[in-house]
């Protein structure tokens, strides 16, 4: 069997760079990586032509001629938040190419949309386009990352690897919260790629739903430390997000701002309207991978803080933010 | 088994009472029926409150009390094209009383939001705050009616049939559409609320998906008679859409122009987007309605036209449009 021709659109983000390596690993994709081009020269891309993936320098700013993407079966876009709707040329060129799965840029956690999260808002623009071209599709959500869902310890022996670090406890600290480790994602991305099943349909990948309450009650036990939990408030987060959308407004292009709202607006949907659940998923749609692959054995939130406090493992966004 | 106790807002419209009738038959639901303040006293209101159903007035321009809408299990929401939005405060209503079915006035033709149709993308923001509140849903909508898609005959002999009475063909006419008999819209709504299948999930309704050209040539073959059909261009629907938009947008509160757009809206996803289209519904994931009761055999179009040519049948809207 002929391997699948896939396109992968920001293979040197996180999210990215879990996919190529789990689509490299499964060895059933012959994979391509789509970059800009006033990326085509960095290391990191010059380093994956080195591993002797196919680069392809496409301008997502204009107009994508469908040739480029007609020798694809499946495309897959993971970009930076802030540049979402770079993908409307792309879905264009995609349903023009004959694609027969686009998988937009989700992998985020699961959240209505209108109005909760910008970002999600952002992706449903280009989810909506997907749907008025009839483009084939499978939208991926991945819940919260396990490398930015723990706490800092008061040692510091855990700061080499915070990106997000901080001990407040949002509401009463019960919301339940679908978690993924970072590297997990290109198996399951790997997987739901190839499963006809998961054909115009929504998917989260999840190892554990967890509370807050119940990781930090791990990370005291693991680490024998002691931590001391902020308590935040509704109307605390409220004030937050209030004056983070007046920076944003304010300055629209800073990016460093709108990072700031996506935060908050995280905080919010994930503890105080608890959406990034497994009920929700279900009730908005969404296919639960664990169940599609029982085969997989992801990588639990317990398994991934014992690693960091054995010094091991890497901080997301490195040398980056 | 103790029946199940529903609520229907908007018993008098054209859809509302087919869903009335078709409830009322089914036998297994303690109906109740909600009617704004100043429809109370309405002639067809009486009707029905003489026919023993409970009459509800409930202002829904302001918060509803979550007591109101406790009793009920399932509420149903068959309002006018022109107030979607009123039914934010009921969802609100519902969410609080704990409704643990919630049907959104859907009762249209298949098709993806985002600036296609004012009309579907009205009940896409009642159906994002359903979303929003998590509130447990049904979808459900019936393609266009037999009773509005079939062509004027040169005799005249169906004119009193006709509330969308016209002979253009669309593109070349061989776009599918999704019919629904409106008689038939009611029984197929009382098994998809009782079914749990169809919880927090969109389901279409159908008997035919026929084209423009089918109709024309069953109509022909039926009738004997032979049809003008008059071409109508892509660039003609564009150009007449763009019109009906400044008109509205000229003047926003004129319901009549509204209407105007509408029904060049259908025209333009139904005929040349084909988005009226079982495949589009599974694509948008949709439950097919025919698949879920095979048991329930709904009135073709060609059984709906025969009886028209023999007389028989009711104009829909009668003594209002």
């Amino acid at each position: 069997m002929s391997k699948t021709k896939v396109l992968l659109l920001g293979a040197t983000g996180e999210t990215g760079a879990s996919i190529l390596e789990g689509l490299a690993r499964d060895g059933s994709f012959d994979i391509s990586i789509a970059v800009r081009p006033a990326s085509a020269d960095k290391p990191a891309v010059r380093a994956l032509a080195d591993r002797g993936f196919s680069i392809l320098s496409i301008d997502l700013s204009k107009k994508v001629n469908a040739s480029v993407l007609t020798p694809f079966d499946t495309v897959i876009s993971s970009i930076g938040p802030e540049s979402q709707q770079s993908q409307l040329n792309f879905a264009r060129a995609a349903k023009a190419a004959g694609v027969t799965r686009f998988v937009p840029c989700g992998f985020i956690t699961v959240c209505p949309p209108g109005g909760i999260m910008a970002l999600r808002d952002a992706k449903e623009e280009v989810y909506n386009l997907i749907f008025k071209l009839h483009l084939p599709y499978t939208i991926i959500d991945t819940g919260f990352w396990h490398q930015i869902s723990f706490p800092p310890l008061p040692s510091g022996k855990l700061d080499e690897f915070h990106f997000l670090g901080e001990n407040k406890l949002y509401g009463d600290g019960n919301a339940p919260n679908l978690l993924t480790d970072l590297r997990d994602i290109g198996p399951f991305v790997a997987r739901i790629i190839r499963d006809p099943r998961t054909l115009n349909k929504k998917v989260f990948t999840w190892s554990d739903e967890l509370s807050q309450n119940e990781i930090y009650a791990l990370a005291e036990k693991l680490s024998g430390e002691s931590i001391d939990k902020k308590p935040f408030a509704l109307e605390e987060i409220e004030a937050v997000i209030t004056k983070a959308k007046q920076a944003v407004d304010a300055d629209p292009t800073n990016i460093g701002l709108q990072m700031g709202l996506w935060s908050q607006e995280y905080n919010m949907s994930k503890y105080y309207r608890e959406d990034n659940t497994r009920k929700v998923a279900l009730y908005l749609g969404y296919l639960d991978a664990k169940e599609l692959y029982p085969d997989f054995k992801p990588i639990t939130f317990e398994e991934y803080f014992k690693e960091i406090l054995e010094g091991k493992g890497n901080r997301p966004y490195a040398g980056r933010f």
